[in-house]
């Protein structure tokens, strides 16, 4: 079982932390590579086909812009690809539409923008179909979070100030 | 091996085809029902417990305007569900917008506006993950579709009037 | 006479304040709850079933990104919805389109981006069809607000610094 | 129990009917005028002040463009104003900005772009505050059209041309 | 000779000031007022009446969000209104359409968001037509304006750090 | 007492007819050209001198896309200039701010997209400043606007089909 | 010398021959070829590499929705790629900001919506550069252009009904 | 072998160093000016005739809101354009849209918003058709590129903290 977290610059790494975190919490190992679509295509096919060979059954990739890394990778292997469109500007629309608008035949499941722990927690749900105990683990996941809203169901206070 | 397509409304049917036309290109079984999220809560509920019960392994749901059916859906399992934004107004983004802006922990696998035939796509590689079959369908039409245009790769005519 | 506040996360607590100041304003009792559609939707379900039955006669959720809190609740309720979309991405937009965009049959009365005061105003608006004292009040605060304006009103220095 | 309906123009008629219908639906009586906010400003303070007079207990105004009248009408009345963005240009983003994004203090109930008759609805949801016959109509309402879906709930083929 | 300058709150005095510099750069008396078109209503016609009455012959008009200040203005007289669209959220884009889309019959002259100092240029602009020393000062001023461009015009230097 | 019409196209001729109504309405001669700012950028030069030479009192200029011609026009003289946004893409939201965001010391009057009618009144507006047989005709026209509204003010029947 | 024109896609020939018509005006060689970034890539990179190989100068590519095509080429290449974002959806924004937020170090010289003619004058335009045949026949052009203008420069009629 | 490279105001020089960085890594000599096309029209036009003549093969323009720099120095020369929206509002939207979506004739090679460096290598990029030692330092800056993408090409850490 194994996850592959690609981001197209060093400067993404921050806001990609979160994909890890959500795979880190369910047990699911990842490696994770900056490697730029536009800047290093030929690097990307191969780490994407060297990946796949390993067994990577799900990407998660992250870019901004015009971000094309999700896409690329989608139509290098048919291992489903999340894409995590980033806010480099215009509050992250470019990236959005970039991701999303993908043509016939070759979809990328797109998360909301910057939130990669949205990516690691739909990549889990994925490999929960072949791994049960995922499933598992998802189902207490989503389990203690009710029960955190449930316990701290209390009527709120707004006229305090914080 | 099972998906389920829901829409939110009969006059949704006409563009998800794509989804079920895709599943059926590869063998892949689904049911679909018109449930609305909004006008028929308990149904939808009823229902997707069904449908997750009887297994079902990947839920695809495409909705217009304000389309909370994916998301909702989403907050009552933890099986993977993807969401097709309709076009009713605005282009589409309005459901674009409010299918993939998922808030955390909820993911919603989002594809193009009004591209169902690409949620249906994205449902068989879900599935390939554990039915090595679908793998083997999904490489061979890849390599069909690839095949497709080395075949009719020659110079276009672009002076010729149509 | 009880108006029900609902917000998504704890977060949306400073940006939700607004509306417990404007009830407050006017002698409307309210009671607050955080309950999020998405990640405890069997809570939000009993909560809001409770409320109604305590004889809440309008609720007020403010939500942000796919917002969908005021829909899925305007969906299990006909007690009017007061929709607050707040702004966590895109300016606003992702969560008014969410908001207001409600399909045919379940309305949300939709206020201005991070507007959580207009939304209690919104809401004493309502509950003065029933009490007339409520009704007074507002006028009395019309009143008010145009008397202030009227004091105020004399020509404005724009060459001094400030 | 009256509703007032205004728009601002002529042609702005057939869109407007929907508010027209769903409150029919109910038995909510109500008086629809044509009157602009920009070219019959006197007219509109008038007819406002009347309507307000006569007994109207919530307003529904819908306009286009630079969508003015449910903001003017609202400052003119603590009535609540429902107001309905039609779409004259932009796919009616310009309508909704200018009715839903109203400054402190004077707010106004927006429904969903060209929706009227969500507006006739949320109108029906207010008066039945003080009409406890229309709660009940809405009761009936909601529970028939839940059991639309659940008897129309079946597999949907979607392989069938039409 | 002389120009009203209005606004809607206090707070946007700051962007307003521009419009008054502009003005005494040419040395156009104004007079500036704080009048909200939803708060005081009946005082901003009472104002706008006398003012006109005075020989106001150009309103500047500045207010964010849904803006109706300048096309309520622009209702109520036949003096030519300038609108400013101010930035109070989206950017400023909800102002811009809420000033610019105006209907048929009457328009508000929409200057640059935040802009409130080119406002002030096109008023001179306008009055210049009846006020020939007005044209002159105009005609100066874009002289220097290029004479300046003309006397710095000498190749940069980007190399260098700021 | 002269208006000049320019366009950038032949295509736009049909959109611009507004202006020439209007201007016809109140008897304001006018003088229409096509002339593109990007394709006869020294024609442009040309004629908008000459037209100002020969007095011209007012412009306006309707241009799509890109739409540069309002703001060239407006930087080669001090007599005002009215931009009308032609919709050929994006809804004309490209043309909209093309021509309504100008920089600092050079405003041009922006008006609704497609709108070139509210133009014409705009100019009519601005002259009036100078000539009061204007003036009177604009108040005689709004009088008679209202009075049209008052005549037609009567209940509208909703429920007619048309 | 010559041009590459590269469309993602049968359905986009129509749009595309407008650059075919321009490069044919000058008297430019061109190859135009059918060939999807994300359905056939390997197919693009052995065409691409050809392309350049036969002395190609320059390449033009037009693509949809999240269009790839032109970034991706200009990752392959160092020679100068002009993007044609051609309107699939959302008025063709979604393909314009793919095709021109490129990020640092791999641009795309991007053309307007649908453009595909000013795709190839910008294409002569770069040649020109190396060849001063077309140089002399892009001034000619110019020149015929603008006595176009000055030849149809009459006042435009527009009354007149079309 | 020269480009120019041009900007609308003296506060544009911070984000324009970028095409100076890129011309400077390429050895390609500039010259840069602070020319406003609005504010000092004849300026422009008598410096780009100037830089023309001294052999400038390819302009550099970079202009914010309704930017018109690019296009109307395209108007004035057929040496390829090169465009770079600054944002000084709505993100940029407004000067992209301002300087791409230019009519039939007259291109605009437009690229990122605030991404003048872009703008250098696509000078670059350009002049190497003509110039074959430009093409070898782009090859080699491209392979050099690459080559820290792959030294650098390791598994990355998202645990550790920054």
């Amino acid at each position: 079982m194994k996850v592959a977290i690609l981001m197209g610059s060093a400067s993404d790494k921050e806001k990609m932390r979160g994909a890890a975190k959500a795979l880190s919490l369910f047990g699911v190992p990842y490696e994770a590579r900056i490697i730029s679509a536009h800047r290093a295509p030929e690097l990307l096919e191969r780490e994407a086909a060297r990946l796949e060979r390993e067994g990577v059954e799900c990407f998660i990739a992250g870019a901004g812009l015009a971000a094309h890394l999700p896409g690329v990778l989608a139509s290098k292997t048919v291992v489903p690809v999340i894409g995590v469109p980033l806010n480099g500007a215009l509050g992250g629309l470019d990236a959005l539409l970039s991701i999303v608008q993908m043509p016939k035949n070759v979809p990328v499941a797109t998360v909301a923008i910057d939130n990669a722990f949205n990516a690691g927690i739909l990549a889990v749900q994925i490999l929960a179909l072949k791994y049960p105990e995922l499933r598992e683990r998802l189902i207490d996941y989503r389990t203690k979070m009710k029960a955190e809203f449930e316990e701290q169901n209390s009527p709120v206070d707004l006229e305090a100030q914080e």
